[in-house]
């Protein structure tokens, strides 16, 4: 079906130039990433994840090759082609289940598929889910990620999917109750809600990465590790922002979080979301630094790949036909399309004091001195 | 409020004797128990926790404390308090906001609330929840135990915390959707709303078990974890069946999931009921039989401690007022109630057989031969 004409037309709140990003991390990309993404849809294509050629384009448009390869540019090439399914598969869930805009989808049957599911990685063979390509195509996935991973590993990935459903989870309960959350909660949730312990999880994986449990799940790794999610959050709020402007419900997001707060437009928010963005990001250079300091060789690396994980996402959504060119204005993906972002050497908000809500004081004490 | 006259002298649908318990584990309890009752109670009160005399009454009458020194009987006692006072903290939740057996208690609520908890554990002084005893209690709760753990505690906890409250989230989506679960979801999900993960993360805590990741996490242990958590849950399904069978909703317990599923009285299920739990007893032993074989002596020690919990369950269920004088049916706990059990020594159910859903086949594959 395609878009309807006004909507085609109409530009987004925050418009079609998005703020430069302040971002000084070096990229870099998985130099397999071509083959495995025509292995992955060869996989997508063998499991029937989309129901017409129209949803398997969409699907495609999601690059979730290119995400995975960003996230994850170097390592075991096996394990990174599971992550980009797993990532295909997540993506499938989410438009169709968790975050559709509907307030029809209640809560209650988020809850009980999200319980499914976890419950099917953590059960081999529960046999939770009713039949249907979602089911199948997890059943494969679980065999696989199983069949990869030390017990230790799987641990890591199931606490992860956890972690995503939880944020998805409440997600759901504020879209049911028409609920916009003010900053305060949205700063102690947002990384949830974008999966970042389970993409990070992967990404430990793949590239073997074996930080001892009593550094990474030290207080600064951990504020680090959420610090980061919240600045990928933020990105993917703003990359997001046309392609769900037309939801029943108001999209949760940092700017109508923000203009719901302050009593502004979109528009208006648009500046404010960006300095909440690029303290945090200024947070995340300086703790990461200050880690590193003392940081042993496994968690060096874990320290990079949260840089992998922030600069990959801006470079995967700022082309990615999923947010390039939103399902709600293009009848299909726009091949080549691209939000055509600019960078800046400096953030737009140089503060470096603590944002102001609660969540996030956590996060700044834990810079020394 | 007393309770209405037709119930009080109602017999539960299952009776008031219960069947014989097949638990061949040796009981324990830690030596200074009264004495940590009377600290614990000391916080109810300084925090206020309960209302009024009535509900302090039948907070007291969780026996709080006898749980968790049947759960733990040795150990750090400061630790041990610890787990004394989340207990409380705990029950105080469930009755106000999990397990009301309301309809109105929405999953969008609950999911809400719960994921509030979950991160003022993981992100202190985000301050997500509203004033209240219950929130003044939980800073407390979270202070003590940050300052009391290990990063890798700290997390055993919160994961535990968080596995807790996925449960409690499912069973409240059942009873806003007015579904009784089948005997395959509850088997994969009851563990969970027991709260296992997290009692058990105190256990090795407080007793400073500490199993190598990779033992903890094989598929064996995972299993037999589950497989613990389930008989005390069809225990816990026994014992609250009278103080729950007057809520607006149909209580999810074993007898009523199977009455649903088999079309019978729970009176008929009852029969039932008892040999899927002592089934799957039956596995408990055989299987840590055999994990035993082969464990290092931190895995031996929580396979111990994992009999002590099942046995403990029973032994401090069997005279709490909380179940053995059901607020149902008493104004006021009734000091000295009990359920008079007996025991058995065999299961009434001999078959070695795995129960016959899919998420329980996995338990029994862990079986060598």
């Amino acid at each position: 079906m395609a878009p309807p004409v006004e909507l085609t037309t109409r530009p987004p709140a925050i418009g079609w130039q998005l703020p430069a990003f302040y971002c000084p991390i070096t990229p870099a990309i998985h130099p397999d990433a071509a083959r495995l993404e025509q292995r992955a849809i060869a996989w997508v294509d063998a499991f029937g994840l989309y129901e017409n050629e129209t949803d398997r384009a969409w699907g495609i448009a999601t690059h979730s090759t290119d995400f995975s390869c960003r996230l994850i540019p170097d390592g075991d090439e096996e394990k990174l082609l599971l992550f980009i399914l797993w990532n295909h598969w997540a993506f499938a869930l989410d438009d169709t289940v968790h975050d559709t805009g509907s307030v029809s989808a209640t809560t209650a049957r988020v809850v009980d598929f999200n319980s499914r599911v976890a419950r099917c990685l953590e059960t081999p063979g529960a046999a939770l889910l009713g039949p249907g390509p979602l089911t199948t195509a997890l059943d494969d996935l679980v065999t696989r990620t199983r069949a990869a991973t030390t017990p230790v590993e799987l641990r890591l990935v199931a606490d992860g999917l956890r972690d995503w459903l939880f944020g998805a989870a409440w997600q759901s309960g504020n879209t049911e109750r028409g609920i916009m959350p003010g900053l305060a909660d949205y700063v102690a949730m947002r990384p949830s809600i974008n999966g970042t312990r389970f993409s990070l999880a992967w990404s430990m994986l793949a590239r073997g990465i074996e930080v001892p449990p009593e550094e990474l799940y030290s207080d600064g790794v951990q504020a680090l590790t959420d610090v980061a999610g919240f600045v990928v959050s933020c990105d993917n709020d703003l990359f997001s922002y046309a392609k769900e402007d037309d939801q029943e419900a108001l999209e949760q997001n940092l700017v109508n979080v923000l203009a719901h707060e302050r009593g502004c437009s979109p528009q208006e928010a648009l500046a404010d979301a960006v300095a909440v963005r690029d303290r945090t990001m200024g947070l995340f250079l300086r703790l990461r630094e200050q880690l590193a300091a003392s940081a042993g060789p496994e968690l060096l690396r874990y320290l990079e790949a949260l840089g992998h994980y922030i600069v990959g996402c801006v470079q995967w959504m700022n082309t990615a036909p999923r947010y390039a060119s939103p399902r709600n204005r293009h009848p299909l993906p726009v091949p080549g399309a691209t939000w055509g972002i600019t960078w800046r050497d400096t953030p737009t908000d140089p503060s470096t004091d603590p944002l102001p809500v609660p969540a996030a004081a956590w996060w700044w004490q834990q810079l020394d001195g």
